[in-house]
């Protein structure tokens, strides 16, 4: 065909061109908002400010210790070399320098045992998820420890996936129930269960691993979305550290161990997964910008990560140690469970309240504790993060009834005078 | 469950811990790779440098006007007010201010009559198809225009969509086709159409439009991929701008007009998918950090941008204009389409040698020029981008017949001179 010549030739229809969505359509969906319930779509737009005198949030972090000018200066420098090619769209994957700093990162820390052509930077572990349904396919059969990161089960609920959640003892995912439940894939996190805090010990690891051998197409998706930070006992490596035949997706991110903002996580392929994502994905543009993967890598790369990271982990030590100290005012009342790792630990109530309970009056004294009724998009009175009561009522399975008097209490972005006034206040709550 | 006490209770199986993916495993997939004709994975990773003397890229942009000063500016001064609010994770659409600058960017300058709040922001249009997928839904039926857009195509059908290719006229889409496609989506690109370069006038919109209120749940996507550039007659305003029943969904990008490193990109959703979005999709982080949203927020507020884009109009004009002179040599031999608008415009051989042909004849002279038959994954001589020869066994329909001698150009990137030689040398090539 020839290219149109004239945008003024053909007829006008009787549409006005600058015409809006007329007030009507938004009405109509303001009207469908009121019948369910739910607010209005952009009525959210301002999200509520804290009014919490202590906030026990499991997602914060502290970023009052981030080494802002040291930051500063890197990026000044990148942008000093700065040229067509830096603003160059980069290599679907991530940029190679990226890939080899992560990887060898990833195996002095964690045993990660991989070559840089396995790991695949994006912006996030959400968009890492959405990439791995790809690859995995659309009908995976997913096992999901019970309870699990809520965040995660929603994403997987949100694909074709069947998902199946598998009871967990004090080792982690039961492997005979995950062998009942049929599953082709099973997402866990050994190092640091969220929210249980559970580590899972090597001998469960490997019936794990063996479990993943026993057919074609099975894989372990292993979330090591904390493993940084670890109080007692040796340092745990990776499940994938232990895997000799290619069964383990291991996923990780920036953001807990450097800045949420920092939108870069990692996802570590075995051969036979990458060689899909290489085939079925390889048009996938990046989803991080090579000046910020450029910035990241100076700063894994000349030591200010690692020096970094051994300053939050005293931090968060000195934290993890005085949350527990003055924890021990509520020792009569309650258990505190999962304090060996990780940014958070659970409080189970001895008398058996209800999670809504426990959050409710916790509330009342100005402190905001996290229930985990959450964790499978069910439950009694669970409320979910964004104020969006629809969402709610798609119920899953249910909490086992050891987690329905727990709470979880995370204490990262949280001053010492906070955290005694958090436990004081809780103290008087729940007395 | 008491959390585990101890990584070393447990019995250690006989698997080593510090084990590695055997070199077996890679072996198999490397024996898998040989048997397809295809590379192992990992192979493709030094992406082959071009020797070509001149590059006729589509996609390629000119980034040697570009403000690099302004920008390092701009990113000092966000850096210096940086602190953890800045570093924190922002919200899933994007941070509101940058979505209000870029709702009154595309009112002034595509006439898109939206609410901030419709606006997503994401890391790239790849990342934003994922996110709708979730938004349209599984299944859906998907109509596209033949020839279309590969890259759009390929992701598209990495999901479970029904895709059908409707036929083009000279005013783009064949509406009529489109209905007895059955489709329920159109994607469409009415200020440019990729390749053709056809420019949709307002009939054929009004018409696009009459189909899509026609029923429940249909839905156009407009890409508006390089809209900021446009050579002859008026200003052609988005189709999304003459949309009065919230049936378009609009996307564009930052990745032409500005760089292609700079991973943004944003999708406007009419109230009914909104809504869908903020009840099905909401958990779904943003993937761009806060810092580099902030730094285009004030590239654009602050008249940066406009001013890059008239200069850069300025600069693609006078490229477009000298490769127009320069073709007047080929005139004899080729038809030139689609030179109203963009960074491309379409060679046809009158003699009507295939595109493999003429392809492999102005290798021969050094020039790369592009095909079209990869439109749809088929074709002759479908040659895919990464040197994925796999890939290209999985067949689509075939491109209309009038474009098997047709030959993509792009000019953006490449210098007078640089324009000059090439079609110097492809006058040789195809004498």
């Amino acid at each position: 065909p020839r290219p149109c010549r004239g945008y003024y030739v053909c007829a006008v229809e009787d549409l006005a061109l600058e015409g809006e969505v007329p007030s009507s359509v938004w009405r109509e969906q303001e009207k469908a908002a009121g019948e369910t319930g739910a607010e209005a779509p952009g009525k959210n737009e301002a999200e509520a400010r804290s009014d919490w005198a202590v906030d026990f949030s499991p997602w914060a972090i502290d970023m009052t210790k981030f080494p802002y000018a040291t930051w500063k200066r890197i990026t000044g420098n990148v942008l000093v070399d700065a040229n067509s090619e830096l603003f160059a769209s980069g290599s679907p994957k991530g940029d190679p320098q990226l890939r080899r700093t992560v990887c060898s990162y990833l195996h002095s820390s964690r045993g990660v045992n991989c070559r840089p052509e396995q790991i695949i930077v994006g912006a996030g572990n959400d968009y890492l998820l959405l990439l791995l349904e790809k690859i995995l396919g659309r009908h995976v059969s997913l096992a999901m420890e019970n309870p699990t990161y809520e965040r995660a089960y929603r994403i997987f609920d949100s694909f074709a996936y069947r998902i199946t959640p598998v009871a967990m003892d004090e080792n982690g995912m039961s492997v005979e129930a995950l062998r009942e439940s049929g599953a082709q894939v099973a997402y866990v996190m050994p190092s640091h269960q969220y929210p249980t805090g559970v580590v899972m010990p090597i001998g469960r690891r490997m019936e794990l691993l063996r479990w993943a051998s026993g057919a074609e197409n099975r894989y372990l998706i292993e979330d090591d979305y904390d493993s940084e930070f670890r109080f007692r006992g040796k340092p745990v490596p990776s499940l994938q550290a232990s895997d000799r035949n290619g069964r383990v997706i291991y996923m990780g991110t920036f953001s807990k161990s450097i800045a949420p903002a920092i939108r870069i996580s990692y996802m570590v392929l075995p051969p036979s997964l990458l060689w899909i994502y290489e085939n079925r994905c390889y048009f996938y543009s990046t989803t991080v910008s090579r000046i910020d993967q450029q910035i990241l890598n100076e700063f894994i790369k000349n030591g200010y990560f690692e020096r970094h990271l051994n300053r939050m982990r005293k931090v968060y030590r000195e934290k993890h140690d005085l949350l527990l100290e003055e924890l021990k005012r509520l020792e009569n009342g309650f258990d505190i469970m999962g304090a060996d790792a990780g940014l958070h630990l659970l409080l189970r109530d001895r008398k058996r309240r209800g999670e809504r309970c426990l959050t409710e009056k916790a509330a009342r004294q100005g402190v905001k504790v996290y229930g985990m009724s959450g964790a499978f998009g069910g439950g009694a009175g669970a409320t979910l993060e964004r104020g969006n009561p629809e969402a709610g009522t798609v119920r899953g399975p249910a909490l086992p009834p050891d987690f329905e008097s727990t709470v979880v209490l995370g204490y990262a972005a949280l001053s010492a005078d906070q955290i005694r006034e958090g436990i004081h206040r809780l103290k008087e709550a729940w007395k």
